[in-house]
């Protein structure tokens, strides 16, 4: 059954559940996306891979990006949607098929928008980089992404979150000398010495600096930890996984420096690292966007693709319906008031009634 | 080909090595030392699964065990036995293929001991308790066992060591309480309070205990340490595998008591102990056998089978050919000199020529 993008926006959020779209899995999703989308008079729409951008072309001075992934993270007995009356349960309701509905409706509800728009629907947010179809758009086609604002329909209770903490992780290693553990004088223990690197973090003092009037916090913690080889032998290498989340006013090589010196001393690792987003909320289509939305904006901590559109050069919000904090768990969920008010607050800053 | 037991002992070493007999397959050898005991006259041969026992009944009021275990630990690209003139190298020419020899050369050469002699050739060593072969036959008969003193002949470098320490090992476990690390302040890292764990370990201060005029050596040692759900989720539990070796002065209990005084706070969980065995060597059979083999005797650090013995009344020595921190390599391998002075030692301490 095709989509239909003029129904009512919850009833399209339970449409867009019950198509599954495990990340790998987009294909079907984004076909029926696509069909529905190419129907529509007033979008010129582009296809790259399993992702898809609809542009409105009116001329106007001023052009938004309003974007969503459309896959989630894998099934766990929670599909398909179920709607209680208040919430929508199921797979991808919060995260993100909500704000993908909203997206969808204002394409094809609002055909004379006030300020041009960018609708971006894509694949691949919940796995690797490397299959992340913002990324595979940026370096295909960054025209298509070009813009003055963006927003990133990402869970936020429908409250305006700016800018997002970058990330860095790091394996530290402490090394000792391998002897039977009968005679253990004659080595090193590895993992009696990892005992400083966790002293250092149970240390730590988090820096939560002012940026744009909002307050972030950063964070520095051991994720994992491995060391040993067998019960009876003293083990020669222990490994302190170490993820450090930093607020937007330090580079990502800010942050490794600080972390680097403050494992001064020992063996350190860069495994991945992604910079934050400063919330930009000076510039005049946010600060509009902002006033329309009402209500005080908060800082973003978790790391988004704001950081994508950041690094393009484009500020970019986080503002969508559901908790984030309930995005990943099997009994996520999202408020039907809150996908109306994203809809309607939304409409009325584009223009339309 | 049968066993000849009255070969030369060093090719009698060499023969037993090239009958692979890794801990479960222990068989075949089992079957032929049981062919060759049985044709010898002056011995009472009794088997248990595939460990074997041979008594002398000889009205001594002196009866001593002679022990060794036939089993080894998995092949390891390191079979057939090589004899480079000097060293015999493979799979169980250390631990402990040359001192079943030895037993095995003086149950046949030695029909007149001065003691009564009970032989035992036993599986099961190198793996779990529940096989060990000593363990079964003091399960099924215990009588065989009965004596006055028992010499183990794992490979100690063909010197005494008396005794050994015993081995506790423990979890220790941190809790916390998850959270999504960019929001790290909302949870508990149990993998930083860990760190007060191995803080404790590297203070820690062995105990070295002189009995019977030997010095042992304790050790508590993290082994293993794991810990982590996944790189953006702060860990809500970390496990610390920790070893204590113990000198024989203490029980298993007083051990037991000391680690959780140690980690007083934490939760402490019992894998696993096994007793220490006092060195003993105030018994009249060990003192003559000290006074024989020469040397200062020295305490033993691993644990050995001897604290089987001592458990069931027996005092208990390791003496017999290899350095035991060659055990378990894969270049094992045994001085051809060593094992000719034991089968010495012991044929001279037995009142033969």
């Amino acid at each position: 059954m095709p989509l239909d993008l003029t129904a009512d926006v919850v009833a399209l959020t339970e449409a867009l559940v019950d198509i599954e779209s495990v990340s790998r899995n987009e294909q079907q999703l984004a076909d029926d996306i696509e069909a529905a989308l190419s129907v529509i008079g007033h979008l010129g729409v582009t296809r790259i891979g399993n992702s898809l951008v609809a542009r409105t072309d009116l001329g106007h001075g001023e052009r938004v990006v309003i974007a969503g992934h459309i896959d989630t993270v894998p099934v766990h007995d929670n599909l398909p949607c179920r709607n209680d009356g208040t919430l929508l349960h199921g797979l991808g309701t919060c995260d993100m098929k909500g704000g993908v509905a909203v997206a969808l409706a204002l394409a094809a509800g609002v055909p004379q928008p006030n300020r041009d728009i960018t609708y971006v629907f894509y694949e691949g947010e919940e796995i690797d980089a490397v299959y992340n179809g913002l990324r595979l758009i940026s370096e295909e086609r960054p025209d298509l992404l070009e813009a003055d604002f963006a927003i990133l329909m990402e869970p936020s209770d429908a409250q305006v979150e700016a800018g997002c903490q970058g990330t860095v992780r790091v394996e530290v290693r402490t090394y000792g000398e391998r002897a039977h553990v009968a005679r253990s004088w004659k080595g090193v223990n590895a993992i009696h010495r990892a005992g400083e690197v966790l002293r250092r973090l149970e240390a730590y003092d988090a820096r939560r600096p002012v940026i744009d009037g909002l307050e972030y916090h950063e964070g520095l913690n051991a994720v994992l930890i491995s060391g040993g080889v067998a019960t009876n032998v003293l083990p020669d290498e222990a490994v302190v996984t170490v993820n450090h989340r930093f607020a937007p006013d330090r580079s990502e090589a800010e942050a490794l420096d600080f972390v680097r010196d403050f494992f001064d001393g020992f063996d350190v690792t860069v495994v991945d690292s992604a910079p934050g987003a400063l919330p930009g909320l000076d510039v005049p289509a946010a600060k509009a966007f902002v006033d329309m939305v009402g209500g005080e904006p908060k800082p973003k901590f978790g790391w988004t693709d704001v950081a994508r559109f950041s690094a393009l050069g484009v500020p970019a919000v986080n503002y969508g319906p559901g908790d984030p904090s309930l995005a990943h768990k099997q009994e996520e969920h999202v408020p039907i008031e809150q996908i109306v008010r994203c809809e309607q607050r939304l409409r009325s800053w584009l223009g339309a009634s």
